[in-house]
């Protein structure tokens, strides 16, 4: 028994991820078929015990395929997905291609998964709106929440694969006393940090600001909900950080939040302030859980209804990878069970 | 013509932008007197065309001194203060030891110069309420905050020449595939960031967070102002940056918010959305300026009263260095004047 499931856009840093993600967690596969774009094409990879060849996408690549994961820049998704769709294939979108779209569920499994239903196309949302609202979520389905003020201290993991390789390669020339070369980020990624180089529109938030603010209420079903984000590059390889304030609608206690995100699912504390130790890019990368700490109550607002946290996860697993793999599960266990009962 | 000045912790980093500011401004000197605990005494320094020793701190040491500019630490700061004092010189202190106490006047020049008159002991902030209030005072002063929520991207430089070192150091461990090893700051500094490590107190804020909310409520003269920061280390060598969200006591437009800043003394725009270029800490890094950018009204707040900023600046210099000197260069000149005028 077992599936075919595609990935297209093999070789950037989530496609390897969701190779990874896929041999650590035993997902049953009929057929893996890797997909790139003709430059990438041509690759070979590790899985399991074998090497598979990253093949050139074209319009037969779908035929056969149960569930596909897309994670190749939103134009690609554009193309591809119709003629995915056409061959019957599932797909899990990782780019913003279809994320608002009417019609088309935007998922993070441990809050909105019954909304994927018998849906052809799912969106995973933005990785820094999915380890956001791992912490988020939990509080604000007890507790609903009137306001998020959120500052964030991304990977450059975030950019792609030569993002990482750029900022790797750049710390040791400016460390060897040359000059920082900027080709894939914007500006000098080496002890450094910048602005989210996403488009600004007219009201002065970037791309990657809005994605977090439309996303968060789509997926939370709170189109009223205020949020404001500041989102900053920084010099850290793969896991996003996060400083959030929140304002709820009633007074809550840093005891109550703390209980509330203690058992949340996919959600490891990280609030040692005894020594110190809180929620670190370092300790979150490669992890599946989204670290919480520094969780207290907001001594700027004396109404008690502010806490404040910080949070951060690993962008290319619960940011990216892992949470489409969680939702292609979901449409595994679904087809299984449908093929089952017919 | 020409006054007696001190440098009490002449080998730190502050203490070595001392110097290279002096040299920058020019500043008349009589003599330059250079201190250190018997650890560091013994290093030469450049200053102007000489090379100057850096003696071992002793009870005659501040004879002949008109000011005294200490930045060794608060252990220090005690210790010395009384006398630098008894042999009849004005102090400015960097360090945190007096900055709460009532009679010593805590002091940004552009802000709150008036309150030094004739004190023996000025108290220098912290770095990152010195850069944050570079931004906010101007507007404080024309349209009254309520609120302050703040997150920083704090730079290596604010604990000492060592971590700089650090952090520098252990970078290329990383790169080689060593480990890193933490020595002077607590956790991995390399690609990684981490909750500035000063004491927690019950709140759950640290100590470098309640500086912030303490010293800007004292330089600002209001006690009520709401405050809540979330101080962070980032992987940066001597720029410290912040996301600055501020709630106002009644609507202000982006633009009043801009035409302020834009006039504001000592601070330089970098708010180009075009070219998407804001504050960065590679372009604060040795200027004396604070650059404030991604200027815009939150779209949270539907009420109007909400502005986001993102700043920069140079911790060794106006975080810390160049703002002790503009309050020397303020005692000199009253020192100069009485001096004329009896």
């Amino acid at each position: 028994m077992g599936l075919g499931i595609a990935i297209l856009g093999a070789t950037g840093a989530v496609g390897r991820e969701f190779l990874t993600i896929l041999e650590q967690r035993g997902t049953e596969i009929n057929e893996l078929r890797l997909l790139a774009s003709a430059r990438s094409a041509g690759t070979w990879l590790p899985f399991r015990d074998e090497e598979l060849a990253v093949k050139e996408i074209a319009a037969d690549s779908f035929d056969g395929i149960d569930v596909a994961l897309f994670s190749a820049g939103a134009t690609s998704s554009r193309r591809w997905m119709p003629i995915a769709r056409a061959a019957g294939a599932r797909v899990v979108d990782n780019s913003s291609a279809f994320r608002m779209e009417p019609g088309v569920p935007l998922v993070i499994p441990e809050i909105n998964a019954n909304r994927i239903g018998d849906a052809p196309l799912i969106a995973n949302p933005n990785c820094s709106t999915i380890i956001m609202n791992m912490a988020v979520w939990p509080l604000h389905r007890r507790h609903p929440i009137e306001r998020i003020v959120v500052s964030t201290y991304q990977a450059a993991s975030g950019a792609g694969y030569r993002a990482m390789q750029e900022l790797h390669d750049q710390t040791r020339d400016v460390l060897d006393g040359q000059p920082a070369v900027p080709k894939i980020l914007p500006h000098q990624a080496a002890f450094n940090l910048f602005s989210h180089d996403s488009k600004i529109d007219e009201s002065g938030y970037n791309d990657e600001e809005i994605k977090m603010v439309h996303e968060t209420r789509r997926i939370f079903d709170a189109p009223d909900l205020g949020i404001s984000a500041t989102c900053i590059r920084v010099p850290v390889l793969r896991a996003h950080s996060m400083s959030i304030n929140l304002t709820f609608c009633e007074p809550l206690t840093e005891q109550q939040a703390r209980a509330i995100l203690e058992s949340a699912p996919g959600v490891a504390l990280a609030d040692d302030r005894t020594s110190n130790r809180f929620p670190m890019p370092i300790d979150a990368t490669g992890k599946d859980e989204c670290l919480v700490g520094r969780i207290r109550r907001d001594i700027s607002r004396p109404d008690g209804r502010g806490i404040e946290l910080f949070v951060c996860g690993d962008q290319l697993r619960k940011g990216a990878a892992l949470n489409a793999i969680q939702i292609a599960e979901l449409l595994i266990r679904g087809k299984t069970k449908a093929s089952v009962t017919t």
